[in-house]
């Protein structure tokens, strides 16, 4: 009799299991809300039109349409029932499994202040990338047709809360943009007159990097134009601006990279789960008391030797390698074996011809950093055509300043835009 | 004193207005909703998962970066006062003109059937392919998760409604979506399978062709697997399926590309409209009485050499021409000319390797016609960047049978989208 195995969530790690679970007597479906994987790392070039979606995107029945035990539900898991062995859909059907594999990842989060969300949207989706698009370029737009200097102000001033690698990203991708791609494009405004900050809580940007590397990357922002604070966090955000400490900062355009959680599946588990709602599993990645259900990626919360395994695609990547072994061991009658995290090093882009990387005991930034981290991610881009294509992209984009993918798409309406009403502010009454 | 003049609409007939209006003492407005100019022949190739919005969109700003007497207004335009000669936008802002130009397009229209646009979306923009790429690639994925066989042959029962051009390349289009693109990729059901109708009202399709190649290209539809109907006018259509006569064929993707009507914006100006809105304009594109009003595209009711200027892309760009000439003149006091269309021919695709050609004396269909079609179009996109993706996309989609855009954003909710609730049909009770 085949083993049913379900992995719910077409990221690394789900994608990565299925994959290495190619030859066996399984029948395995991937459960996925979406319709593709996606290359989370290039997100930020989405959100700030360098990439358009199908670069970094590939549909995963295409990506998974010669394994034959696979099989590809678009769907929405609303409940998982362990004691039964099933996953259960939105639309009503249930997904029987002998093995399952929990791979949801994580989501932003406000912790506490949800009523941010709809003025400080964060970057975890395509549609999320969409939507910080339109909110990106809409703000010059609004600029340039504001009626006041006030108003002009505030739609040139960009706050991006939180100095993780995404906060960096796309604070030092929107600097160029600002100072380089929109020139002489308006006839009102200067683009290069947009403040762009980056306002980090925690004592420096990049915090899981080595201090020098974090100095290194806070001086690269400011070079490309990024005003860089650290230490103050931020205490209030409305849709006029943001306050530090005591200083209310007007600002029109706020993105959200400070905060993470996990995916609210995790809690249908009834495991015990961390801070964040990740859940706790044993060594070999399985849930305690199931060891039929295995969670991998950023929906884990695992150790290892004495330091957490970080929400890095490569750790997700190897989860899911290891969940699929670790099947194979209790098919077979095997042992399991706990996770080893080989962590390879951690490198960040900051911009044009700027980068971190860390390789553990070799440390370097500046230009050879950035074409370090290029070729890494182009090399590891799913699907021939994109790597080719993001590649095309990037060139023109660096010899012209261009960047290619400055379609607004949709009108400012519904919880996802803001109208000009929405918008009033003290200072422009409408 | 410097003129000024108002551009409403950055399609082909504005953005050629402007064009042709850089060396001259004025200052141009051009207003726009949306950001970017787009390269509507190629629109249903975003709809189809071919292209991808960037690949055929430039913002107008960066298009007009070095016209210095150029500003670019995003804005909706909401009224026309011709008594004090200035244009309302909706945020309240006036811009006065002493030339205007109103070439905001055409609109698909439902003739009556306005509630039938919901379930048989049509394709004028960006939002309107990205909407009819999602139930195209959506319907497939419901197909592979039915629960009966009426559901699964109704998600795989296609109808494109409207037989010209676009309803031509959208039915071509996607029976090699179903039978090439899509194969191997699914377990429960063949796409190969799927029904693709193109209904038309009137006796053939192409009826803008000469008759000839109207049977050729039913011949070209059918080889590629599509079923031709005309002479049938759709009596029906809701979520569940259409009418044809007496005939109710459940189906749950609908497109419609059967009306167009002109932008609402024309009838503002107070002057005659014909019976699909266009402004029925005098020889020289002004509006009568007002010479300082000029209206051009698909807005524009004309008539050249007793017959209708067709809503083509040469016609629009034609106009747009036209328009710029007739302003110069004005400034200039020398007497106005009438518009002369010069038709060089008509061309559509079809799908793979088939297309129509009449060049008004020469005539031909099939791969040379592809050819001829393809890169024309080429030619004629707007960007040099746009053109190189755009061939390589091509290249690969035709050797590949893939498209790389097949990448559902959003979820299906609101207006644009169907719950499963909504789509339960008297046979699949929910």
């Amino acid at each position: 009799m085949r083993q049913r195995i379900v992995v719910v969530g077409g990221g690394f790690a789900g994608l990565w299991a299925v994959r290495a679970l190619a030859r066996g007597p399984v029948d395995i479906t991937l459960v996925d809300r979406a319709n593709h994987h996606l290359f989370q790392p290039l997100l930020y070039q989405v959100a700030t039109a360098g990439l358009s979606a199908p670069d970094i995107a590939a549909p995963l029945r295409h990506i998974l349409r010669g394994q034959r035990n696979v099989t590809v539900r678009l769907g929405e898991v609303v409940d998982v029932d362990t004691a039964s062995r099933q996953v259960v859909l939105a639309d009503g059907q249930s997904l029987p499994y002998d093995y399952l594999l929990l791979a949801s990842g994580a989501t932003h989060a406000y912790f506490g202040h949800e009523d941010w969300a709809g003025d400080a949207p964060g970057l975890k989706t395509l549609d999320d990338a969409f939507l910080i698009r339109r909110r990106l370029l809409e703000a010059f737009e609004r600029a340039e047709a504001a009626g006041s200097e006030e108003e002009r102000a505030a739609w040139l001033s960009f706050a991006i809360v939180g100095g993780g690698p995404t906060g960096v990203e796309l604070a030092g991708t929107l600097a160029e943009i600002a100072r380089h791609t929109l020139r002489s494009e308006f006839r009102h405004i200067d683009p290069a007159q947009a403040r762009v900050r980056l306002v980090e809580a925690g004592p420096r940007v990049l915090s899981s990097f080595p201090e020098s590397l974090s100095e290194k990357a806070a001086s690269q922002l400011r070079r490309l134009g990024v005003e860089v604070v650290t230490g103050t966090p931020v205490e209030h955000i409305d849709a006029t601006g943001y306050r530090l400490g005591t200083e209310f900062v007007p600002a029109r355009t706020v993105i959200w990279a400070a905060g993470v959680a996990a995916s609210p599946l995790g809690k249908l588990l009834g495991a015990p789960t961390d801070r964040v709602g990740r859940v706790i599993v044993d060594a070999d990645l399985s849930v305690p008391d199931h060891p039929e259900v295995f969670v991998a990626g950023d929906l884990a919360s695992v150790q290892h030797a004495g330091k957490p395994v970080p929400g890095v695609a490569p750790a997700a990547k190897q989860m899911g390698n290891h969940v699929a072994r670790m099947i194979r061991s209790r098919m077979a009658g095997r042992p399991s074996a706990p996770f080893a995290y080989r962590d390879f090093g951690n490198l960040a882009t900051i911009g044009r011809m700027a980068a971190v990387v860390d390789l553990h005991g070799m440390k370097f930034s500046g230009l050879i950093a950035w074409w370090f981290w290029l070729i890494a991610h182009v090399f590891f881009l799913i699907g021939f055509r994109n790597r080719i294509v993001v590649l095309i992209n990037w060139a023109w984009s660096y010899w012209t300043y261009q960047r290619h993918a400055r379609i607004m798409l949709g009108r400012p309406s519904g919880p996802a835009g803001r109208t000009p009403a929405d918008i009033a502010s003290p200072e422009t009454p409408p």
